[in-house]
């Protein structure tokens, strides 16, 4: 079985590699009798590569070479990586991405092609590298209605806020660290923002709930406002703080968010750590399931992308049933609507806030930490909608908020 | 559809709960009409019950129904459970099972009938109740060559365990309190000895590593000997004791094994509390993953069955590649022929016996406790055979072990 790949970046080397490394068991699984790498496509020169005769620079060559059933597509981007999946899919070829930002700004017009010619378009890379989560939840969760999906989806976040708990660094420290190991980019603005992770949100709430979900309609908070000083009251809270991808269920619309939130030490989620994700999903016959591993990384996410390839192999002369419909208008609800608890940091005249705040929450936790000044501190407000608690919070005079994190419950 | 239920216990009527629960969406992913629990085989009489009218005595009724194409069979033990199965799998019925009993002593046999009978044979639910973990295992890992599996495989042992480490409970009222909350049976042996736990293992093992391994070729160990004194030295060295399966690849063979051992605190099973079970997975490619969630429970089990048998559903003209083959003489070496490094907790005139131990062992690291005798302490011993380890340890004269416990590295 001829295969394609193409971009022949860090995934698309790393399949290659896979794919010749475990090339028995993999075509075994793939029930051929070998799985071939036959063009990479790359704009690059590649000289002295070991695939350095496979490169080719011109698309058509996969389009039109009919043994070529199985396209991988590791570009990156939105173009031209949407018009060759298109074309691709067009011509009958399955297509396997580990592209997360063409899933999600595309996936529901890519899954459409594929059920209209026959052919799969699989993605399993895309969320969680090398972890299993996409078929997991298509089919061993299926049994489920899924409620909830959570989860720690980026690894150079979670590095940083890990060195930010653990080894008491600043965020531009840690950063910087995560720079010099490699774990961000030049530019981590995707990274830090929390536009990688709410990609993948999108991507699981759309395989969860059914319905596809664009990034623009869920709000995306990334960590570069986390303070060393938030991370010691999330310590003498009971927990930690980590970015969290979240969606749930409500009514017949979701909530779906990104961004920091406190959660306690005891949660599956707190002992995730360094450059690992993981991802919770709550059913209602299964309770709570979770799926851990390397988020990223060259064989790790090659891994998932050749699981994807054994699974077209196995299907290659029918559809396999998967995928999910389009988007509806105010499907995700407002983040004003959702409800919520926060983590706020405050300074203030404390006996006096203290009292106001009493009187318009009830009874809250108050939380402390060694070194503050006088005037500040911290508290948990109750679960009501964001709505709401912004209101209540504007009635409180001579309090100014330093910061305010979700509190979540996982 | 129509299928069977055999054996209308906590899982057996779990699975009916669940397929009547989320029926529409089962349907859907079955691509059937509908599913539909036809007969449930049981003894005993269930007066009121809302399946009631579906209880028969009488297995041949399902044998002779050529509209059954699926049977679950949820009646545990190994008779007539084998008989019932195969019997099933000889019709042509494809059998989804929870029964890890079942699959551990018989499972080669009954991979067998199903591909000769173009059936298929499941049993996601037989290790780690709900959590993901066969399947994942067989598809999503399957570019990986697996090089080692390891678990918290039983709720029982590891609710005890919690108990132990975090609220300083002996082994008899941890096991007291697990009879009292239901995690426990009345009779705990198969939980506390560690037979529950080997049979997954020989599941796991005999799936990764592809040859079938029969428990009593895993050596395996309880929990029963474990004492506070020893949770405290776990403590002391950075970690904490977990009931752990664990099988990995010795060259063409494999080791396996049941018993408790020392993590460090920061691996991802430490942080797995009360009846919950996590599977860790290492692949060549993927690295680690690992799979977290309710090992056990009703609906979550049943959870793990109907996915099953949504997967028998969609295959029902066809068979699944999947199973292993035959066991083979001589495939699990030898306990005392692995790798191993020990906790070891001894008595005896210390000075002059860690002056003995660095003899013998070179540099270890010792361990104290709050509160210990004088002369009692604790030392890690390297990493070599463990019948190297035991020459070495009856060399030194003067020191009575008090206990010994792996120490292990996931």
């Amino acid at each position: 079985m001829d295969i394609a790949i193409m971009g022949y970046g860090v995934v698309g080397s790393g399949t290659a590699a896979v794919i010749a490394m475990n090339q028995e068991k993999i075509s075994e699984k793939s029930l051929q009798p070998s799985v071939n790498v036959k063009y990479i496509l790359d704009l690059r020169d590649f000289p002295g590569d070991v695939n350095e005769s496979k490169i080719i620079k011109d698309f058509n060559i996969i389009l039109n070479d009919g043994d070529v059933k199985i396209v991988v597509e590791t570009m990156g981007g939105l173009h031209p990586a949407f018009e060759f999946v298109s074309e691709c899919l067009k011509a009958g070829k399955s297509v396997v991405t580990s592209n997360k930002e063409l899933v999600a700004a595309k996936g529901d017009i890519l899954l459409t092609l594929a059920k209209e010619n026959n052919a799969n378009f699989m993605f399993e890379a895309s969320v969680g590298g090398g972890i299993p989560i996409i078929r997991p939840i298509d089919q061993c969760l299926a049994a489920n209605d899924i409620e909830e999906v959570a989860g720690i989806l980026n690894g150079t976040t979670n590095f940083i806020l890990t060195m930010m708990i653990y080894n008491s660094m600043s965020f531009e420290d840690a950063l910087r660290l995560a720079q010099e190991n490699g774990y961000a980019e030049k530019d981590p603005t995707a990274d830090i923002e929390g536009f990688d992770a709410c990609r993948k949100i999108c991507i699981l709430s759309s395989l969860c709930f059914g319905k596809h979900v664009f990034p623009d309609s869920v709000y995306t908070e990334g960590i570069t406002k986390i303070t060393p000083e938030d991370v010691a009251y999330a310590r003498s809270w009971g927990g930690v703080i980590k970015l969290l991808g979240r969606a749930k269920k409500v009514g017949d619309r979701i909530s779906a968010i990104v961004s920091p939130a406190f959660i306690r030490s005891d949660s599956i989620l707190a002992g995730v750590n360094d450059v690992f994700n993981c991802i919770l999903v709550r059913g209602n016959a299964v309770g709570d399931a979770a799926f851990y591993g390397r988020g990223a990384g060259k064989l790790a996410t090659a891994s998932a992308v050749v699981a994807d390839v054994i699974d077209c192999a196995r299907h290659i002369d029918r559809r396999k049933p998967f995928g999910w419909g389009n988007a509806e208008d105010n499907y995700v609800i407002d983040r004003s609507d959702a409800e919520a608890s926060f983590y706020i940091r405050v300074k203030g005249e404390k006996k006096a806030l203290l009292k106001k705040i009493a009187e318009v929450f009830g009874d809250v936790s108050v939380l402390t930490r060694d070194g503050a000044e006088e005037n500040e501190f911290a508290f948990i407000t109750p679960v009501e909608k964001e709505s709401v608690l912004n209101e209540k919070l504007g009635t409180i005079e001579g309090m100014e908020i330093l910061s305010r994190i979700w509190v979540e419950d996982y």
